[in-house]
């Protein structure tokens, strides 16, 4: 390899290199524009309108579009145009509800009842539900989809004074806690959350209908009653392609 | 394939489906003792431990700690034992604050500046912005790094009479927040901020350090001074592995 080549080599890496950094941050600007519904006829503009929308390269710009397709959120059809395909739902982090409440006007979620019963919790379930070791807890598995496609895999354990009435109910059709707070008599407090981002083990995606290492946003919620009883510990796996989270937060001194 | 061998084959694939069900109960419990430092000594209990603890059975065990190995938070030695090796921080989601505010107990946050400059937005940023068309923003570029690790890849816009300002600042050792407080005279109020989970494209995880496709927390945020004006437009990629976000949400009656 002659000097000439390498200096050529570094520079094709570096132009590269730009090119990938461009189409990111097009790629973000587009994904809220395509997530909040900007593209109404759900048609995205040509890639030469883009490109000077976004002052960068032809190539850039299908760079950025090629990440959106990867994650689901358009198709390219070639000769014909870039159209929306997003199935993706907000998820309200302002205030403590439901899924079937967050999503009304949405669609209809169903739940595909997998599993319940009464479990002999480990110490952990029962300690954050603060219930004596040894007592049983009612556990609940659920498939929730919205429109008839998969949204999330969600473990529920509910202590089980409130969560034997529970199992009564239409579970199919209702949202756990809108059922909680007819059977407890009294409303929902407050809820501790925790948010991740994982990638799905091969049944977790396979129960999700979606490949094998799919990014999951990974919900883990601690229910509390009005009075403070925390009464519900859930794991909720969400498909990371049809699920974004939004909320206000608020700048207190530190 | 005799009726016998179908009907086999059928309760081995249930025996399978139930016991990977099992593995993802476990492993969602075990996920938090590990993140919350339950296991002070750095050494998860014997499996058979965990199978009493859990009633589960010792194949359940261990697939439900490959899952946690899988996600970066355990390692296992075969005839040692298994440890503890997350890296996971905790990124709050009740204030608006900085990640060096945020991790300050956890280390010290590095930031690597990728680019920084003046670029001509395109409309969405702008109007996000409340700048008028055509006015330059300046756009910065960071990889954060806590004690050495890499966290997230931000891409930052800021309102030009802020930003150019905050050029001349120590971008390397200092949250854009708490300079942007001192450059406007005013503190920072509100921030609308969207939660999602991506996939990494190759570009992105090798920037991260990260293996491809590994699952992103990916966080948008719009935040505001004191005042209301809109000055900083974010788009933070977090390696899932690395961050936690927690907050708490209370029920309003919808």
């Amino acid at each position: 390899m002659t000097r000439k080549d390498i200096a050529g080599a570094a520079t094709l890496a570096e132009a590269r290199r730009l090119r990938a950094d461009r189409a990111r941050q097009v790629a973000d600007v587009l994904r809220r524009q395509v997530l909040y519904g900007e593209f109404r006829s759900g048609e995205l503009p040509p890639e030469s309108d883009l490109a000077r929308e976004f002052g960068a390269s032809r190539n850039a710009i299908r760079e950025a579009l090629d990440l959106l397709r990867a994650e689901g959120l358009i198709e390219r059809c070639p000769g014909v145009g870039t159209f929306v395909v997003a199935e993706k739902y907000p998820h309200g982090l302002e205030r403590l509800l439901g899924l079937a409440e967050t999503l009304r006007e949405h669609g209809e979620v169903e739940n595909e009842v997998r599993t319940t019963g009464l479990i002999a919790p480990s110490r952990e379930v029962a300690s954050r539900l603060r219930r004596p070791p040894g007592e049983p807890v009612v556990y609940i598995e659920r498939i929730r989809r919205i429109n008839g496609l998969p949204l999330s895999l969600d473990l529920t354990y509910i202590a089980r004074d409130l969560g034997e009435p529970l199992l009564a109910e239409d579970l199919a059709r209702n949202d756990i806690f809108v059922l909680l707070e007819r059977i407890a008599g009294q409303r929902l407090g407050k809820a501790e959350v925790t948010i991740e981002a994982v990638n799905a083990d091969p049944h977790s995606a396979a129960i999700l209908d979606a490949p094998r290492g799919t990014a999951l946003l990974m919900l883990e919620r601690l229910t509390h009653l009005a009075d403070g009883r925390p009464v519900d510990l859930e794991f909720v796996r969400f498909r990371g392609d049809r699920i974004a989270m939004s909320g206000t937060l608020h700048r207190v001194h530190p």
